[in-house]
């Protein structure tokens, strides 16, 4: 029952940085937020890091006669941070959690805490079903040294994974979000090329908006500028990517970044810039778009996506062995420990033999020294199972890479002619062999 | 490309019970799993249990010749247990870790350690696309006194949203794995009614097995026997579900359990029995399954669905008013131990101001009472941080059941004759109301 006339359909993208007592001006900035999307005529709203779920009910009230409709994802300890307003009825929604999200012992860092994931919310537009997806991935706090890279790389993978998987019936998919990667970062790519989705900022035909379309600028004043300078001053990390079907063209019209400061205020909305793209559906009568759908990935492709895989696989693979050797260091850690306290025990019974002798050391330093090798012991095996559970999730990982090398080398053996020969070097019989 | 001859298709699942140096005869039981895996002509066998990648590997180079492809989900410290062997090709695999799943200072049960998840493997066979997931749910320890029925209760809600969400492409949908629920409770109908899985052992043309498709049986020599007593020596928790789609019919054509003992053996394969399935795929020509595809859910089904889904919001609600009942009970534990270590400093504090007063207690005590207070308060804080995020995830998946009850609503009201009023009470304008 699809309609055959043209939609125009216009979504909004904001990370809010909101977390109360530490953003600075949080109250303030939710009103204005508020006030933005009411303004705007908006088909549905994505926001991320609202924190605190009061400043989404704030919002909720706020906006409720104009969008009726509102989802707000809850994962981790103060997360997911990702909600959605929308003036069309939300008829599901759904939430995959990342596996790995940086540690928990980085509370400085504070991820981990937030239990990033991505939301899905399905919609019925005039017949027509449209997949949102809203997400927030790991924070990028060093780019030359990003002991996080391997997180967010599996955070790319498991983000395309999802979006392929559960769009198989969707007439359109649109994803928007703070994917903390710079458009030609490797996950950018993997996303992009695997999932086939198309980046509104190139696709656009009218953009108004912050230089190349930076969504994070260094004259933003909660932004710490120090990292910035390197790129120009503004990098692009907040996206809104969309791709239709054999069902439904989607074209972009227009696409904006907010610029700045709030007209009339000294301070912007968010240490990022908001998005708003303005899409055109024109149901085709095609109609062959099942067979499409399915595949998720364009065949000529193929080889560039073999080597976005390739790379991906490598990154996880340098997680995998940092976080072998991060597990290493625990256990031998708290093994440590563990001899510690058994030779201290050993010394302290010493007198229980040979009567008269005096103890060999003072009480105190004895307890001390025994809470201090206990609490070693403890944490150091908290620590192991933690590192294994990253060791599990980036060999799972690396194992579904894998999978789906040899899979794509099926296909390319199929059409041998989109295939160069860099691209296919060896059988993949066994688990070595695989270079491809 | 649908093929338009009908395929018999045969499934294959048990969980093995896999517990190196814990379950008795692992080895030698793995080895009689592979025998018969090699025996009977199956086109995919799906195993929980398999705890240790050793195992997996086994099995993979034992069976390599007639199952050529093969995939193991890793997920949590030493699971997830979950593996897939088939003599097709498996083109892309997809796992999905169920957000709640015990607690990890329960150690003796071992679930939380487990990570348990629902994987799914896709395969194309004869032009088919077919969808093949496999799961193991949180063990059932006290069926009276059933601590971890909300864990169960989310995770076959996020098992039937997975399934549902990522099946919308497919031909043919199978489902295997231990649930460990019976037939009739909460989760396998809230799983069955919301998905339209339909179940192989009363679907089935033939049965061969134990009596009442039982796979947890009393006579099994490493079964508790205690626990199967009120229910007539044997349960059934192991299942095969399926469903076709408009492209394809799919009909049960056998189903048949293992009887205890391995033939010629003291003891079975495993402490459950396993479950073999022939399926017959019979390629329809009416092509209109695509739009029962995408709601998943019959709609005279749906006052049904409704209940269950109320009963199980229920259930949720009584594992939220827990969780939040232990994490009250862990802040405050939390600030008296933090309230005794700044009273224990404060008098430790006394000697400094009051020059010749002696040290108020002994160091030892001093020592000892300190660490103990600071163990208090990390232990606290740890659980604390885990309390949060059960509550999160139980509220979340609240929130989800009350959208899709909002959902139902309006699916009713545009067809209300399979609407009985004790379904629909009150319209949804506040939380408060939805009662439904």
């Amino acid at each position: 029952m699809t309609t055959s006339a043209p939609i125009r359909f216009r979504v909004f993208s904001l990370n809010c940085w909101g977390i109360r007592y530490l953003s600075k001006n949080c109250k303030e900035r939710f009103v204005l937020i508020g006030d933005l999307l009411s303004q705007e005529q908006l088909d549905v709203a994505l926001l991320q890091e609202v924190w605190c779920e009061k400043d989404f009910l704030f919002l909720k009230k706020k906006l409720n006669s104009i969008y009726p409709y509102s989802h707000y994802f809850k994962s981790g300890f103060i997360g997911s941070g990702l909600a959605v307003f929308s003036r069309h009825r939300i008829h599901d929604a759904f939430l995959y959690r990342y596996s790995l999200n940086g540690y928990p012992y980085m509370a400085q860092h504070g991820d981990w805490f937030g239990g990033k994931a991505v939301g899905k919310v399905l919609l019925n537009i005039s017949g027509l079903t449209v997949h949102i997806f809203v997400t927030h991935l790991h924070a990028e706090y060093c780019r030359e040294k990003d002991s996080y890279l391997p997180h967010r790389v599996v955070q790319a993978w498991e983000l395309q994974q999802f979006i392929r998987h559960t769009s198989a019936g969707a007439d359109v998919v649109i994803l928007g979000g703070d994917l903390n990667m710079h458009p030609d970062d490797l996950g950018t790519r993997l996303l992009r090329n695997y999932t086939g989705l198309q980046d509104s900022f190139s696709e656009t035909a009218h953009f108004d908006g912050c230089e190349e379309g930076h969504t994070h600028i260094s004259e933003n004043p909660f932004t710490n500028t120090d990292g910035l300078v390197p790129f120009g001053g503004g990098v692009r990390i907040d996206y809104i990517l969309f791709k239709g079907s054999g069902e439904v063209d989607v074209s972009c019209e227009s696409l904006s970044t907010t610029k700045g400061p709030v007209p009339g205020h000294p301070f912007p909305y968010s240490d990022h810039e908001a998005l708003t793209a303005k899409f055109l559906f024109t149901p085709t009568t095609k109609g062959n778009g099942y067979s499409e759908r399915q595949s998720g990935c364009v065949s000529d492709k193929l080889p560039e996506l073999v080597n976005t895989v390739n790379e991906a696989r490598t990154e996880v693979k340098v997680g995998l062995h940092c976080a072998e050797r991060m597990r290493h260091t625990a256990a031998r850690t708290g093994i440590m420990g563990l001899v510690l306290l058994v030779l201290e025990l050993a010394i302290a019974t010493i007198p229980l033999f040979a009567l008269g002798t005096e103890q060999p050391f003072p009480k105190a330093s004895f307890y001390l020294l025994g809470a201090l090798c206990f609490a070693v012991l403890l944490s150091t095996l908290m620590l192991y199972v933690f590192y294994s559970m990253e060791v599990k999730a980036l060999q799972g990982t690396e194992d579904q890479m894998r999978l789906a090398l040899s899979s794509f080398q099926e296909q390319l053996k199929e059409s041998p002619k989109v295939l160069s020969s860099d691209h296919l070097r060896k059988p993949l019989d066994s688990k070595d062999s695989i270079h491809f």
